[in-house]
């Protein structure tokens, strides 16, 4: 049994992990923390977690936390995680980071996409990008493990295969992302506001979503050359799911046999990727933690389909699965 | 050509009224106000309005507002409109109050609902209801109109009929009425954030909603015998429309057919009530003034079945209709 | 480990069994039915069980399930339920029965409100009432369980208790309900077509939903009294949920504090009923097996507000809790 | 006052028609057509008519059509909306046609995406296609019109200044669309039983969509060279709606500014175009018959932003700004 802390709690990837986390033979929650005045009952602050979690939001410092869980999911915002991760880390607490703090491994880069500087610099380009499929191999043995952004999920998952077996061009590729309202918080915005965004969609951030540098870093991995994306996203009126759509130009001939193929191998083993040949639909990952991926070849141009749910293999389900991994559970427990 | 200024011009209310008003061929919008910093063009806050509505919002004073315009509406919330209005009358403009601040004839009554002391207090119950089903005949010669709540506007147009003829009980009467989203006004509030309301339906205010005593007041008058009605609002997630569904007990042996034959009667010469054979949808009223009302005896209980677009009838279209009454344009003028 | 075949696999509720059966450590699926053409793999019918339930669909007789499986959910519908399930049970296969068909005590009742007669008239009357919240204690050794409605559910887990209690009058209960669109199932109708009932609510089957007897029957049996009550069924756009909001009078003098107590008490050790201080919302309960309870007192008028997920409670979780109370099995298990 | 017949008026775009030429000062509707059995007011089929459009639907000839209207909208299907139209072309009856049988130039092309033979092909390539924008001096002497689809009006309308200014590449046009569900029609299909569609965003047709040789067609024309874009229609649950994001190579250094004013004075002076400076919404377009437009340059891509409403804009707005520029109404009447 592991003694799990969960930072942030007052969120929707929060909410999603503790459902996970309630059904996982491994996991006991002892702390569920929140700077919000009053330290009410978590059940207060997401009703549907009634009868089912008896934890007050407590607003405790790193060392409290660290006496007292062995983990810390910590779903603070970026810039609050790593204010308060490196204590952990020295206490030796291990932690899964949902923030994008320990994402990228450049200071600089990240200075330049979340306009402050990095606090913990030093830390950075040392931290596992917790995406099993492309670095399982690292993530058991390490102390802290950055959750990958929900968007990257979809498009490195979908693309990386293709450019690590030399199909795709690295230059002009384009992730044009679709993605439901949850994934924009549970902070009050306007653009969130149910009238204003229901039976609508629209994009929003393009050119500066913050998820670019992050798709180009893991992409640039995958094809051992820098690769920058254009990047799109954009809200579509539903809870949840991504539905993300990328375009690449082949590196020489090919069929979209052998582009399925190629995903088909590359995702063989692994228990949360399905190559699909049908057209995938968000609703078929909703509340899983699966990604969907197919490829087609459209007048020369590649292109691929991946779809997840936000929440779960975009993040809390991720999470689990990292944190199945760290701790030596079966890395399906749960999800 | 009628000069017409609208107060409290950020919300949906007035969004909606300003598109009705801009194909009316009697009104011309000369000013829209609201408190909110650096006076934006209205098209900056409502992004559909571009190319279409050239002015800035304006934080102007009553005698300011006054000298411009023949019309007010007033979108304001209660309390704010009872402020302002007096000053407008005494001006001799003439006023649309879309606010609660006129429609109930007693303070004390106000008082308890609203929570607050009416500073206006004398010229309640000498303010006509601008409901023209009920009241036509006093709407032409008023200087101000209160314009009807929304989930008012369904029950009464459904009960008013059948109590005139006394066909059902004044007591025991029961309004569950399902409203959408935009109902709930643009200010922010978790209770509307899209992925809290969306895929969910709950109740709220029970026992306490402010439009209580209005359809009381209202059909108390119809039946000329006081009326305490049983009143549950609940939140659909759709955008706009309003379901009320009223239960009764009939005062005696009664058929299907008669009420419907009250309700087609009463309202034979009405242009914006319906009264159908069918089970209405929020739908079929959805951007149109149309009140659609069905009656059944289910189990020698009456039920109502009525809706409205909760931004039309239920508010901006009412309004114009009310304008268009007062200013002797055609009732149906833009509607 | 039981052996269990799904009949009529290709609906939603079907769809929901098998994804909580998956996670059901005692549940092997061994066969889903259906008459469809070309017995394709589940997953080709339902996407989302790619890679999780390797079967194709099979038109096999009664004989062959009972030679395949020990346990039996049968999601045909009502009239197709009951030619099947005799030859099953004779056969020594227990059944959990979705259709109405063994819900009924009577068949003139049946055949009044389904327009058919009841070709296995002789069961009617001994066949458990599957909502183990009332009738617990005759599962575990029963042969078949016929499952409750979804409005049903509702509406007898919020007035029993206070009907057993004697605090409200069994004349004059009103049910007014909503659902979401799952409920009317797969079968393609204009009425269920996206852009008909999206972005609408509307009442349907007003005095004729054959839910109405079921609810008749239950309430009678809590109450000990005939029960008549006015059933008004509402469809919803969301996918799932339903919410009921009932309506019956105090045999006399009551606090909400009494009411609250009386359901608080009885449900006291029920794992999937919440009486809760708040109202509830739909979502609250979505993809869980609970349903969420309170009472209000409005006007002298008792008025009860309940919630499930239409799919879970109101269908397949609680087909999987009657399973495991028949089977042996700890009755939360993979709920 | 012209005399308007309405072919094929139970699906949407002509319910969409039937609502804004209710408005229109010089349109009086005289036949609606189906070959629905029973001939059953048109109220009946769209409950929202009521009391607003007293005719019956009726299966007329051709001539009997022609002998009544002066103008004839044709909202048939591909192929039945060409089996009509040279009959009422030969009696000299004027024509709007919604379907994609007259979009087209080449009938080798049209059997090529349609999969059968064209049955008017002399006329293909002399029929003016109804985007005002492009070709509206042809449009007043037309005796047919072939109003657009509704995703080649955005791409088009986005794409047609870019390439007329050589601003952009004519190869490797990637047009990423979104659309509401009503774009796929009345009939009942699984893809859009609410259930299966809400909640959900997923790609259909790739490579295979029927609006792709139409934008091609219509771009080669404004770039005076072959264009063949990568098209990928998805579909997102909601009702109405069409958001398209385009990418394209620019032919040299450009700014964003430059994309900006080669937009803006493009539609200077267009009434239902407003290139906007923000992001659009679709819901800032919705129920209007405006396309909003806006570019973005992401590094050193050319991104365009367009949306419309898929049933005004993308069918019966643009059909009725074509009738009013053919029978000399002011082109935004009604509109």
């Amino acid at each position: 049994m592991t003694r799990i802390a969960i930072l942030g709690a007052t969120g929707y990837t929060a909410l999603e992990l503790i459902k996970i986390l309630l059904r996982h033979p491994g996991a006991e929650i002892v702390a569920v923390t929140s700077r919000q005045e009053g330290q009410p009952p978590i059940a207060m602050v997401h009703p549907s977690l009634t009868d089912r979690l008896d934890l007050r939001l407590e607003d405790i410092t790193p060392a409290e936390i660290a006496a007292r869980a062995e983990c810390v999911f910590s779903c603070l915002p970026h810039g609050a995680s790593s204010a308060v991760i490196p204590h952990l880390l020295a206490a030796g607490t291990r932690v899964v980071d949902f923030s994008a703090d320990y994402r990228l491994n450049d200071p600089e880069v990240f200075a330049q996409w979340y306009g402050q500087k990095h606090t913990d610099p030093d830390r950075l380009g040392k931290v596992v990008y917790g995406l099993p499929e492309l670095f399982r191999s690292q993530i058991p043995s390490a102390q802290i493990v950055a959750n990958p952004g929900c968007y990257p999920t979809t498009a490195i998952l979908a693309l990386s295969p293709l450019l690590k077996a030399g199909l795709i061009e690295t230059s002009d590729i384009i992730v044009d992302a679709k993605s439901g309202v949850s994934g924009a918080g549970r902070t009050l915005k306007l653009t969130t506001h149910y009238p204003e965004c229901n039976e609508s969609i629209s994009a929003y951030n393009i050119g500066r979503h913050r998820h670019t540098p992050e798709i180009d870093q893991i992409l640039s991995t995958a094809a051992g050359k820098p690769i920058e994306v254009i990047f799109t996203p954009q809200l579509v009126p539903m809870d949840r799911g991504i539905l993300t759509t990328a375009y690449a130009r082949p590196t020489g001939p090919v069929s979209e046999e052998q582009l399925m193929q190629t995903l088909a191998a590359f995702y063989a083993d692994e228990p949360f990727v399905r190559v699909v040949e049908h057209l995938p639909s968000t609703k078929d990952c909703a509340l899983t933690n699966y990604c969907d991926i197919t490829a087609r070849l459209v007048r020369g141009r590649v292109l691929t389909i991946s779809c997840i749910d936000n929440l779960i293999k975009g993040a809390s389900g991720a999470a689990v699965q990292n944190f199945n991994l760290m701790f030596g559970y079966p890395e399906t427990t749960a999800l």
